[in-house]
């Protein structure tokens, strides 16, 4: 039995401050087309993807601010790439960030839709775990998606489409091994993820050098553990000055990763994913039914940080 | 600002069936002797280090079966492991069946004890994820820890010694996030493993091809997820027929492997571990108390399997 799903990963160079909504479309629908070319059912773009990762800077002004998200999804920017994906019977996943109004609040979330071959979207997801701070530190570089964003409200969802089950996840998701095994819980087969990974911003120069080990170390985890797919699609290059993190990649439910991307600037990778691949893994050693002991996790829910060890 | 503990990792090679316990003990004060002449504070033996492994069989003799366990801790068989690591002033961890009698009902468990240096035990670990069967499958091979076992009713507990916070997994818990975060969110520093991990149990090749692969993978995720210290120590080898990976290694809390064994026999490695090595993590990435949102892992306790996701 197999149920295949031709799955291509839509890596981003730098998107600067200077460059319009709709000279990014332009070049998502190219990837787009290309991803069409491989014969692809579903194309992955990044997180934040429609803009430069502004949460590197403290911005006061509302305005200014309020530049960088949507109102709605799609818009009049993003339209043609609703239109390209319908013309061309191409599903995919784009990270963007949002602003909603709600009794009489001004919300921003970090979100991420997946849209079916029809222009229709069919799962939306908003980043639960936000890194950074929400206040400006005494270093040269901030990282305040606390301060932009709330966090999300809609769990950890996971939606039929493309014949399986699918999820979502936004770069520091990751890191976490709770975020897979909510969407494992679902009996998730693909997580989709779309991260923007900038190094040199805590200034452990220890850290930074083993950035793309752990990034590849714990999205491989994430997929073993849950036997699921993961598509991990990244934004990166010399963003105004800030170096993110490439190595795009598809890993499969083993584990192991099938594709990955060879460049730091716009790049499509693909892969022919047998969503029945994880089955032998969640029928056996991952049959989380008949393995998991819950009656002994409750600390994972009581507290979000460490406790005092009981002796 | 360090704080350094030099750490063994004891592999073993095969126990077969044939083997006494008296043997086996002097190849484990052998080891301990060869760690202490490097200097070490504490050396790590595997799980279930006193007997063949014999879960790999149906028993139905209930003298033969007990014939595995330990009834105390220490024993006569075991008294020279303890009275050497006194001698030496070395602490260990060492892996073991167990029976408890309890409200007069006979209890089994698969245990591990960490010693300090004094020869008192300081912490004790049951197993909690057990794998394998509690029946006879239709296939030559058998792994019926669900049957010689019950489930550890300890929890995942940390506790001090060797100037740190320790805590201890037994094989198939290790390939469980669950099992490190519960140790994490006690601010483990270091997490003592062994196992016994055949290959060919479940006839697929797939798998089998990437055992020590996964071995690895999930054992520096936990490291890593969780800025701790693991040493994971196997039995290995062909016992009695049935093959065992080896790998044994210590991990740093980057999630990096800094040493590993190079046999499938009886070896000892070695590392001095800094247990504020993961103190950077902790404080930034992987600040737990930061960046964790308990309020959205319910599932995580709610339900050992999967449920049907919510649209």
């Amino acid at each position: 039995m197999a149920r295949f799903v031709k799955v291509a990963a839509a890596q981003m160079g730098p998107v600067q401050r200077s460059e319009d909504r709709a000279s990014v479309v332009k070049r998502l629908v190219r990837m787009m087309q290309e991803a069409h070319g491989w014969g692809c059912d579903i194309v992955v773009f990044p997180e934040l993807a429609l803009t430069t990762f502004f949460p590197r800077w403290l911005i006061e002004d509302e305005d200014e601010l309020d530049s960088y998200y949507e109102t709605a999804m799609p818009n009049t920017d993003v339209q043609p790439l609703f239109d390209e994906a319908k013309k061309l019977g191409i599903g995919f996943c784009l990270g963007y960030c949002e602003i909603v109004h709600e009794n009489g609040r001004k919300r921003r979330f970090n979100t991420s839709i997946t849209v079916d071959k029809s222009g229709e979207i069919i799962g939306k997801y908003r980043k639960i775990h936000m890194p950074g701070n929400s206040e400006v530190w005494d270093k040269p570089a901030q990282h305040l998606e606390k301060r932009y964003f709330e966090i999300g409200d809609l769990g950890f969802p996971v939606f039929e489409g493309f014949g399986g089950k699918l999820g979502m996840a936004i770069c520091n998701d990751r890191r976490w091994p709770e975020t897979y095994r909510c969407m494992g819980l679902q009996g998730v087969e693909m997580v989709m993820i779309g991260y923007n990974t900038p190094v040199g911003i805590d200034y452990n120069f220890d850290h930074d050098v083993l950035a793309s080990f752990h990034n590849h170390l714990v999205l491989q985890a994430g997929a073993h553990q849950n036997s699921t797919w993961v598509v991990a699609v990244a934004k990166c290059g010399i963003e105004e000055s800030s170096k993110m993190i490439g190595q795009s990649c598809i890993i499969a439910p083993s584990g192991e990763i099938v594709a990955m991307s060879s460049t730091l600037g716009d790049e499509v990778i693909v892969h022919k994913c047998d969503l029945d691949a994880g089955l032998s893994y969640k029928e056996d050693l991952f049959n989380l039914g008949l393995h998991r002991r819950p009656e002994h996790y409750g600390l994972i829910v009581e507290t979000a940080g460490p406790v005092t060890p009981q002796k």
